[in-house]
């Protein structure tokens, strides 16, 4: 009999990282060292190092978050897309993102004055400052605000308040479970400043059928303009992932500013107008999930 | 110590399946049954049952080719973006591709007269023909003739036969490799009709970042059009695959076909215009790789 197979997880036996699916497959990859390991008032804060090209890795409940070596498929996705729709991105609103991989890609658009990182678990800031230093790198800088609360609160009294707003969330169970709910997207909604952009990480297409499903029903109930866009996540289940770009008023590739476009590609790994412009291009089976 | 870790193949211990690349990350899936492992004179192969949305895999040498749940990410992208870049295709030849699933793409087209599928390893196309019917199921098509022999030898004196070339091979090591040689390219080259296109998988754009970059310069030597395009391949390392598109004349995005395509979408669980048109926009290393 098969026993004590580790599904989620450092196999310390094995010195394997596996994170398989309720779909029965994911990926794997080589480990050496835990860094920190310790249980917040949330979740099990993990950060190893790797015996492989992706370097350190940051799980949260055993779940890839990030890692050193591919971390900016994420953040460039996350962070690009919708500041490139703004006109004037001034103030941003991160929900999430204790890695401060968002906010470090945020800070890059020099039109930028104010980014808040609303984090609930203070230890994944610490453990990430610490450990990551290659992508939490600008949480010290002056422009970042860091509130270790819990966005739900937060964003309920705010209005008119943020150009852009970015969900950088874990997934729809354990801590972030209150990130997906239509009360959540209407108070972020009336927070956003007219123009304003909302985009939420939605997971991966092709394992997380229902839960997109879900999601992007909610988000149709609460935001008027609601779009998809997918690109390349090499450590995430599927190697796919998508984003929820929602506003009352901006429609995907209505707006592309040259001049700070072209300054934001230079320091990319992945961005540029074309992949820009490429990315709400979706498969048939998608359109069909997200409607 | 850490001893006996399967770090490509099914570890029957754990019942899981791994493949992990050089670079020591990769991809891990539950199994279940192997149903069919045998040496032919090239290779092992491999098709085993899966505890996952996946199904059956079939593998060569321990390395993922293709699963039930997954193949159609891949065989509708090497095959939809060339043969809609074709006025009018009648002879197509697919090199390796013994599944059978880049066959039964290619014969969804209607102005395919005859597809001639050249394999070398008899025994992958009787394995697939046997347990994997919903990916091999148009190997006995009347329009399909099956060569069992090594391309290499065939295309040597083909000269102005075919519309379109799909290279459908297993990686540049093992039975692959003689694909991935100037000589072999000039002879497909040679093959070709008078605007015809080849397209030839071109490994990871993440996970094999130097076998592109010489992949690509022999490519530039061959032909005067080389581009090339991506897209998500859920059970590849990295979760992301690149195609080489090659010809004499035809230029990506130069064609498409109105009433082919929609046929043809209706068909796909990926494949549609906005898709296809999206295809050739890359990352900025990528774009760096590939020249």
């Amino acid at each position: 009999m098969v026993k004590n197979v580790v599904l989620q997880g450092v196999d310390k036996e094995q010195n394997i990282y596996k994170e398989i699916t309720p779909g029965g497959y994911g990926i794997a990859i080589k480990t050496k060292d835990i860094l920190f390991s310790e249980q917040s008032d949330f979740q099990k804060v993990e950060i190893f190092d790797t015996d492989s090209d992706l370097g350190r890795v940051l799980t949260l409940d055993d779940l890839m978050m990030t890692t050193e070596g591919d971390e900016y498929h994420y953040h460039e996705m996350i962070v690009h897309i919708p500041m490139m729709h703004h006109k004037n991105p001034k103030t941003v609103l991160v929900i999430g993102g204790g890695d401060g991989g968002t906010v470090r890609e945020v800070l890059k658009h020099d039109t930028v004055e104010k980014v808040v990182l609303c984090e609930i678990d203070g230890m994944v800031i610490d453990a990430c400052k610490k450990y990551l230093p290659t992508i939490s790198c600008e949480l010290d800088n002056p422009k970042c605000e860091i509130l270790v609360e819990d966005a739900i609160e937060y964003i309920k009294d705010k209005n008119d308040m943020f150009d852009v707003i970015l969900i950088d969330s874990t997934d729809p169970m354990g801590p972030g479970e209150g990130l997906f709910t239509d009360e959540f997207y209407s108070n972020v909604k009336q927070s956003l400043k007219n123009g304003g952009i909302m985009v939420a990480q939605s997971e991966s297409p092709f394992a997380n059928k229902m839960e997109i499903k879900k999601m992007y029903e909610q988000l149709r109930r609460v935001f008027p303009i609601v779009s998809t866009y997918t690109s390349n996540i090499p450590t995430y289940p599927g190697g796919y992932w998508a984003w929820a770009f929602c506003s009352e008023s901006v429609k995907p590739l209505s707006y592309w500013d040259e001049r700070r476009g072209n300054d934001i590609t230079r320091t990319c790994k992945i961005y540029n107008r074309e992949y820009h412009n490429a990315r709400f291009a979706l498969p048939n089976y998608l359109k069909e999930l997200v409607g």
